[in-house]
């Protein structure tokens, strides 16, 4: 079943009204989630959202909070996220990393205390829509054994970096796990072997077999020890920057997940290339990249997909899952 | 054989002297070289130091150039690295980035036209001993095809990231490859297999066979896709933010390897952060990683094998090859 952007968003806002969402903030976060869904991160749009509000209902999220400002130092900033709603919170923190780079080029804003920002990638389309360079990541609850460790002692962090073109935004966006507990469930489901090795098996070895990799909970970092020690850093820079918690202090429960530490950096291209040079570089890099000798297929850049999944739905409807969509509906 | 850090910094010095660098670059210069040594990352250090005179010989470097500044909004400018000596440029335009955080909050610095900057981590160290978080990364010559595709279109892009610690920073050094060119041939000449796989074989299969690698070019990037799009991103910023060239502008003749792009973040942790809460954060961030259930040996946090090591060599004095040593002798 497929149904209109319109749709979507209309059924959202009034679901978030419904809970006591003041009305700019029901706009927003409704927004987010209704754009997650319609570039096809379904994991993160409409099938997350029942969690969310069984987050809102067991006290994780509370949705009066506005984030406040903490500390400030010309273009860093601290802010404090009062554990509101996440996607709002980090789209929020993201405008004001970009009013910093406005001001002095490069704007940092680091976040406490706020909840799981839903698709991270869509802070990285916010900030090149103005035209910058965006770069931010996030911790997260213990969920990835540290390369050499068999234990959930790190978060996934994702991390997402943004640059602008005209013809389509380059945007990556992507957790430090080679693949999502989404994704290994969804390859158990199709009875299918993942395409390269995503964890270990009950025995210690590497394994495609995702039903494996689910019973021991040894997700692979990407690079093996280089991703153990990537995910490591950037919680460190998350949590300092911000004054925040670090992951192994914020609870391993996913639907008690709260007080994580995020960091938001808007970088003004515009102020240093006036001239644009930039469009005509980005462009050839893409294409560079898309005229690979390449097996079956073309090369992708980041991003590419989510505007043809964008463009699809825009046209032929969203598709969505309609067990989900019953449940949000029995909102209204 | 092992050498003492004074002997092996003042006969780099003089060689350096000799070839024609002025006084304080010479002394920069040597230094970088020296510690990257002592540090254990050998490759980039005494043992690169040959083809580092060759290429100022070839012209690729131009030992005299200063790196100048291009263009300046807030805390975010461009340098232009004149193709001097790519160690000394980054070690300037870390310290730039520094300057600019100390008023700014936070610092970025683009260098477009410079060399290769040998060790990444020396300029994380650097920007940690001053107590600010660091991150820096750099373009290189085409040498990782894209996730998919067979031919070396992007670079391995080393990131740094350094976190400030007391007892020692955390520093993360990595290249955007699962595996070095000169580990792949370590493994080769050990008749070792790599503990996980590195790249593909000439029948077109993932495998652990460092000689098959070797044979095929086709070295994995960390995380296969993942770090696929990660290269390519940071190529883009890179190129975009120093007004310089991305990857496939790069000759890709290691010797000829010139006008690369780099840039260089500093953020001051420490006026946001006057109490020094991030030490106890740090530290327990360390602690439990450390602590996480191992199999043989404890999990590492990045930076501390170089600090072992660094302890080491200072003690015991740096262990060098002796045919290089022989080679750079006979400059002096």
């Amino acid at each position: 079943m497929r149904i209109t952007y319109q749709e979507l968003f209309d059924t959202l806002y009034r679901v978030l009204l419904k809970v006591g969402f003041e009305n700019e903030n029901a706009r927003l976060c409704a927004r987010l989630f209704t754009e997650t869904t319609c570039d096809g991160v379904y994991s993160h749009g409409l099938n997350r959202f029942p969690r969310f509000l069984r987050m809102i209902e067991n006290g994780s999220i509370d949705i009066h909070a506005e984030p406040e400002p903490v500390a400030s130092f010309g273009g860093l900033e601290r802010w404090d996220g009062r554990r509101g709603a996440g996607n709002v919170n980090a789209y929020k923190s993201m405008e004001r990393a970009f009013a910093l780079a406005l001001n002095n080029g490069i704007g940092c804003v680091g976040l406490s205390n706020t909840n799981h920002w839903m698709r991270g990638g869509s802070y990285g389309w916010q900030v090149a829509d103005k035209g910058m360079i965006g770069i931010c990541w996030t911790n997260t609850l213990p969920n990835l054994p540290p390369w050499g460790a068999s234990d959930a002692r790190l978060g996934n962090n994702p991390l997402v970096v943004a640059v602008p073109r005209k013809e389509g935004h380059v945007v990556l966006d992507m957790a430090i796990s080679q693949f999502s507990f989404g994704a290994l469930d969804a390859y158990k489901k199709r009875g299918e072997q993942l395409p390269v090795d995503g964890g270990f098996d009950t025995n210690g070895n590497l394994t495609r077999n995702a039903a494996e990799i689910e019973k021991t909970g040894r997700v692979l970092p990407i690079g093996y020890w280089k991703g153990s020690g990537l995910s490591m850093v950037l919680d460190m820079m998350a949590a300092l920057l911000a004054g925040g918690l670090a992951t192994h202090q914020i609870p391993p429960d996913p639907e008690l997940e709260t007080g994580i530490s995020q960091t938001f950096i808007a970088m003004n291209l515009p102020e240093l290339d006036p001239d644009n040079m930039a469009e005509r570089l980005v462009n050839q890099i893409v294409e560079n990249l898309k005229s690979s000798t390449s097996e079956g297929g073309h090369v992708r850049y980041p991003g590419e997909k989510t505007l043809e999944t964008r463009r699809e739905n825009m046209e032929k409807g969203i598709p969505i899952n309609e067990d989900v969509w019953k449940e949000v509906r029995l909102r209204l």
